[in-house]
């Protein structure tokens, strides 16, 4: 059987393999990305999914439009005002199957063979594969501890062509828990506004904000319709319901709900039902209040034991909100040396390379902290502690 | 914005626009393809919704392996050899948002540009739009009324580069009703046999039968590993989950499983839950009998109604089960002009051409008679019938 060209850039990655090994029982992981399970709201999903099905189960249950249910992005555009600062048209929203998907669509909506995609340098895995699958040149936009630098993106816009848009985590971003300042914000703006580079603006965590204020989205700073804003109910809700959305001016919406259509119909139309049910019946800022309250402490507690067991030279970031940090082991010690000794020694990240799509510095490790209670997430840095010094 | 080259064959089709003529509440349609809600299992589903969630939230809220939940994969292999005579490790079946999603990803599995897709002539409209995305050609397979016909098939391998796979709904097709006869299924695997050709079994509708017995599936007569059986909940259960399989020999499965996890990272896990509950708790087949038993009834009504009412000349497949039938007008007779004329009465089925990749005849028309009562039925025939006669 021969396969399609895309299928030899979507080969079984080294870092899933590696992901095994830290899934094992014994192994304390600071690798997913999982939320606390403890905080999902069970009883109350219990309780509004039996009634909404009572409720109005013939409709429910039945096929549906593609953009999803009309209620549910009417919420979508309330929160996004009451958050991020972002104005939007329900019509404008369009639900999707997880986050994840809107990559998928991204990548299928601009992407030919060959045309580069921008990111940050380091940027998210699942992203990085999604766009993948249209077979794109990746270029890495640098960036600093306070996020991509706008003054190297413009650079790298006057000299690159075929650039079809550019990925983008403003908010605690994954793989580094670092966040664009307000200025950043702007300063970025105002260079894909000149270039007219489409921008795909992924906000997965930005309610998880531990310390300061949530910052206006950059489709809330969009003058020209190059934004397309990535929310997800996964980190502030569950994400066993596949539930993330898409916002963008209509001419683009047109295009992803083509796409939606030929790709899975619609999102569940039960998943999407118990979002808004849940959201109609319980207050779910308070729920978030409570996740937030949670994270933060496990982020106060990893930090305090890094603090006091890491190695002189072993370098952090400080996230202000999310659910990752990012770790810079001292020059001329491995990553990947530190990783084995990490899985001898029961305890495991990602190693950082991961988020690169080209550039290779084995210097870096990827901790998530929202998924573990404190006695593990101490236990765990010594162990990382030690590994790194018996690496150094 | 420059959009990828694979946008210009996504245009919003003429159908897409015709369909939402149809849409109009005072319409009577038979152009749609729901289950009837009536026969949702409601009560069963909000027991189960509740007593789950109770249960096991933690785990089924939270993030879940791309693969599928394994005690749901067990119950649709056990279904699948009950069924369809098809054995298949549970290893072997990837759990999908919708079988539409298996359509996605067999085009991205297998379809770089201008490579060959067959299909039957015609097919199902929604696999052809999944396709389109991968910019391939279509070559249309002759049927008659028992189906593909599997010489044909032959002669167009021996003369067609670059086929990379074969689409085939072999019972109760989407548009024709028709059903391929045991010496078929047997003529057509020797024939892909001797290519090797790729086979995207698409079986929707198998279980509901309302004549003969389940014939055994391509999947299980195939003895090289070319067969990817899709199957469905939507049909038999409920659309609104949005709940498809493949299921596929093992190297093959973890392509789709890595394409599967960059697309959406998994399916809901709470849909996952929800039907595996569902059978765990009730009687899937006794569900299945009602549906097949209504839908027997209502396919009765029509089959009655066209046979009274329809002007001679005018020709209509027997489905032996299924959602569909297809008409076809007697020469020179417009389908698109009885479509105008059938709208003005306010009646509608889906033109035909719709269903063909290249060919136009303009000769036909599907007909839907799963979605509604009775008297419906026989006014909308009835409509209809004068319609076709005004056109002749």
């Amino acid at each position: 059987m021969k396969f399609a060209k895309r299928m030899d850039g979507m080969q079984a990655s080294e870092i899933r393999e590696l992901l095994k090994l830290t899934a094992k029982p014994d192994i304390i992981s600071f690798a997913g990305g999982l939320p606390a399970p403890e905080l999902f709201p069970v009883e109350g999903i219990a309780k509004v999914s039996h009634d909404l099905v009572l409720k109005e189960g013939r409709q429910l249950l039945q096929y549906a439009t593609t953009e999803g249910r009309p209620s549910l992005r009417a919420k979508i555009a309330k929160r996004m005002a009451d958050k991020y600062h972002t104005e939007v048209d329900p019509d404008d929203i369009l639900i999707t199957t997880g986050s994840q998907q809107c990559l998928d669509f991204a990548g299928k909506l601009f992407l030919d063979p060959g045309d580069v995609v921008l990111c940050e340098s380091p940027s998210y895995l699942g992203a990085l594969n999604a766009f993948n699958a249209y077979q794109p040149k990746f270029v890495e936009v640098p960036t600093d501890n306070g996020g991509l630098i706008p003054e190297e993106l413009d650079k790298i816009l006057e000299t690159t062509p075929n650039c079809k848009f550019i990925y983008v985590i403003p908010d605690f971003q994954n793989p580094t828990g670092r966040t664009w300042s307000m200025e950043r914000r702007k300063a970025f703006m105002e260079v894909v506004n000149k270039h007219n580079l489409p921008v795909i603006e992924d906000n997965p965590y930005g309610e998880l904000r531990y310390e300061g204020e949530i910052l206006p989205s950059l489709k809330s700073l969009d003058t020209k319709g190059l934004v397309m804003f990535l929310g997800t109910f996964s980190k502030i809700f569950c994400p066993g319901l596949r539930l993330g959305w898409v916002a963008a001016e209509h001419s683009l919406l047109t295009q992803f709900v083509k796409i939606k259509q030929s790709a899975d119909l619609h999102t569940s139309n039960f998943d999407q039902g118990v979002a808004d049910a849940y959201m109609e019946t319980y207050d779910l800022d308070e729920h978030v209040k409570e996740i937030v309250a949670l994270y933060k402490h496990r982020r106060d507690v990893i930090l305090k034991a890094m603090e006091e067991k890491f190695p002189a030279g072993t370098e952090w970031t400080h996230p202000e909100g999310g659910l990752f940090l990012w770790l810079t082991f001292p020059e001329g010690v491995s990553a990947r040396k530190v990783f084995d000794k990490c899985i001898e020694m029961k305890v495991a990240g990602v190693i950082g390379d991961a988020f690169y799509p080209n550039q290779k510095t084995d210097r870096s490790m990827r901790i998530n902290f929202s998924n573990m209670p404190d006695d593990r997430i101490v236990e765990g840095i010594e162990r990382m502690a030690k590994a790194i010094k018996e690496c150094m």
